[in-house]
């Protein structure tokens, strides 16, 4: 793993551009999304609207420009967000009355539309989704994972009482856990952020967070508990059972295209895209071998094979085309197709094919009566797979016992030598800032987030030596 | 239809909103799209796409935003769109170097890509789709019809020859055709634009028209050959089987959410929404009538039926709120609920329940056991039954003999006097925009598009009455 280890972004940026998932756009920051990278976003909405359907959370859709007066009706929302919001401040040559802000997030809009909609505790829970396109000016970025336009859904509720918003924000945040584990085979942690990192406007913000194969985190999903800030912020009362106007308690919660940064980072190697079968764009890619142009048999057999495996609802591809067999074997690894299915002359003759599962190094014949059922179970057992590979390795790149900086800093000279990533460590924290400070100056970690439940429970706080209050994990992050 | 007619645009404005499709928003022209309109757009997208997919054609998402000097290379384009656009001009408190317009439309940003991706004749056609939010900042502004921001489909892709190019913008205008007609119950005309009418850089466009009830024209989706215009702008060239390098050919086409707009104005009644079971977000509705809170039975039939229903994979609602049973046809009508069930202790005892179809006027009486079957029978009839019956109306609406500028006035007057609509006329044409213009300052009526194959030929241009050299559609127009 050497090498991608220490190249580990060059290895991603080179992936991303080869295997035609983005490209970059002459839009400082912004990507395309070509159809095979949009196309894993499509599966993931996919699987995100059954949740969403499952919970009666309907999708709506808001304008995408702010009032600026929006973003300065809640104070702490619009100091987080305000140096990174693009403005429209002309259309054709006339110049606004007011600028309007790109949306970098809904609560504003939606908030405001929450105060018209909700009025009485029959309203009550009022539960909306919106798939969007989102901007935030950031400086550095990274296709995917940060990226001046990304597109993502974010859940807007309303409760009657804080028991409920609690909830919806926890379960949220335990299908995104789901999404990540189950779906995209990205074993997460789970748990709170700290003060310094919530969502700003938020009174809680609970993430999930991935650890890429260099060790480094990508938080996965985010899901805030708003309390009445918003509804204050935005009037969102409503008429309870004894006839008195009160707030409401909200929510939000968001997941995004950097889901595919984190999909890639989880499980790519140096051939490049291993993508679980629930989102590849290509399940099962078929290919002739050896001499087979002059045996039309071969052909007729792919033909055959391609046509039940389409039948039957996979996304599988023929790929005749003049290039040789290892160009075609470079190509297809390299897009991460999960099986490949060879055939040649010979096997025509034996009554079988060749298969290999993009994350297995060895090939096996399957009878070609066989087939269906093989590509059925190979499927099926590959996206497990997958996450217990991922949840091997991000075990070993924990560390527990790591109680000083002194201690910190010489384990990230250590891996630096052995050429390891530094991973995950586990901390005590005291609940300071300037613990979090000086952890982020001395190492460059950042406090990802307090699990709920640690494997072990810190006593001390890493920097001040003070009894911890919290135990929680710090890492490198995108 | 008197009320209608006299005040559709006042009953569009009431319906929109009482029925909870939409909300207007802070923004300017922009709306919010509530959860029973986005979903209209939905089941529109989940269609569409699989046009799509059986074409081969991909999805795929490009930046929103566009640097001004993009706009700059195609001439025509430009001008068609600079009056409409807004401009990202700073970042934060910063300015930027180079204003970035919202996208009006993204033949500048894909051509730019294209330029990128296609180099030789194996690399075409190339197609791909966008499903995206556009910007077009018009003066006037109508919910679904004409707002700020919309959201739509754009499909662009790149020919080796006219011929196919052309094939292509002919096969996204039929898909339009069927799209309206077999799914919205939307009768078109489908024709070919006048070269004032033509999209902002191409060659040619063609349209869908829908007449709506007040007679009044939707262009409802179009299709473009663009030639070489935008190959030439975006240095769109390709080696070909000679070794030598030409240009490309290009297409675009598009809907948008204004498809919304002409479903309500082309089926919508006094009670509210009328929309085809394809789409509508509540297929059928269930409720308990007469003294059902004292019959526990009532509701334990209206549970097993909901049950089936939903579990048969039907759009299905159970309103067992207390409102009375009147409260609840109207609003589920205005709604547009396709069908409402209705149950009471003494349908109990008779074993049947009471069906009430959204765009029949008798109820009827429907046993237990053939529910199944009356639901699904009555679901698969409704759609082709709502374009039989606007179908009807558009025929009815259809006025082939009028020859003169005067005789287009009278009838316009005598359709007021009779409070019918004026609807769509055929006349002659000699080719001339002062046609065009004179018509449509005279008379509001503009050109709509000029068949493939019209009812009759007209031989004489209605204003000069020189010899006409087509014969076109003309309406007045949302």
């Amino acid at each position: 793993m050497s090498e991608q280890t220490n190249e580990f972004t060059e290895w991603y940026l080179q992936t991303v551009q080869q295997s035609e998932l983005m490209a970059y756009s002459s839009v400082r920051g912004s990507i395309i999304f070509r159809p095979d990278g949009y196309e894993l976003w499509e599966h993931i909405q996919e699987e995100f609207n059954k949740f969403l359907k499952k919970q009666g959370i309907r999708n709506a859709y808001f304008p995408m420009l702010i009032p600026q007066n929006f973003f300065m009706k809640e104070s702490d929302h619009v100091e987080g967000f305000a140096p990174e919001i693009p403005w429209v401040t002309e259309v054709g040559d006339e110049k606004l009355e007011e600028p309007l802000g790109l949306r970098p997030t809904s609560e504003t809009t939606i908030g405001q539309a929450f105060s018209d909609w909700i009025n009485s505790y029959r309203d009550l829970p009022y539960e909306i989704n919106q798939w969007a396109n989102v901007f935030r000016w950031e400086k550095k970025t990274l296709p995917f994972l940060r990226t001046s336009e990304f597109l993502w859904q974010e859940g807007h509720t309303a409760h009657a009482t804080e028991k409920e918003a609690y909830e919806r924000t926890m379960s949220a945040l335990d299908e995104y856990e789901r999404l990540c584990e189950e779906f995209l085979a990205i074993p997460v942690y789970k748990g709170k952020k700290t003060p310094s990192e919530r969502f700003a406007g938020a009174v809680d913000t609970y993430s999930v967070e991935a650890m890429m194969q260099d060790g480094k985190a990508v938080q996965a999903g985010t899901s805030h508990y708003l309390g009445t800030n918003f509804a204050k912020a935005f009037d969102i009362t409503y008429l309870n059972k004894e006839n008195q106007h009160v707030h409401a308690y909200t929510t939000s919660w968001g997941a995004s295209t950097r889901l595919i940064g984190a999909l890639i980072m989880s499980h790519g190697d140096q051939s490049g895209l291993v993508l679980p079968p629930t989102v590849a764009p290509t399940q099962i890619v078929l290919m002739p071998v050896g001499p087979w142009k002059k045996n039309p048999g071969v052909m007729e057999k792919l033909d055959e094979i391609f046509y039940n495996l389409k039948e039957a609802g996979y996304r599988v591809r023929l790929d005749d085309s003049d290039n040789t067999p290892g160009y075609k074997f470079n190509e297809w690894e390299l897009k991460g197709a999960c099986i490949r299915i060879e055939c040649g002359p010979r096997d025509i003759e034996n009554g079988h094919i060749i298969v290999k599962s993009r994350d297995v190094a060895d090939k096996q014949k399957v009878a070609f009566e066989e087939i269906d059922t093989f590509v059925a179970d190979e499927l099926t057992a590959m996206t497990p797979r997958l996450l217990e590979k991922a949840r091997k390795r991000v075990k070993e790149n924990e560390y527990l016992h790591i109680n000083t900086l002194q201690e910190l800093k010489e384990h990230i000279e250590t891996c630096k030598e052995e050429d390891k990533t530094p991973g995950f460590v586990l901390i005590g924290w005291d609940g300071t800032e300037e613990t979090e400070e000086t952890i982020k100056e001395e190492t460059g970690f950042t406090t990802r987030n307090i699990p709920f439940e640690a494997p072990i429970e810190k006593e001390v706080d890493i920097v001040s030596g003070k009894p911890a209050k919290h135990t929680l994990w710090i890492a490198r992050a995108y």
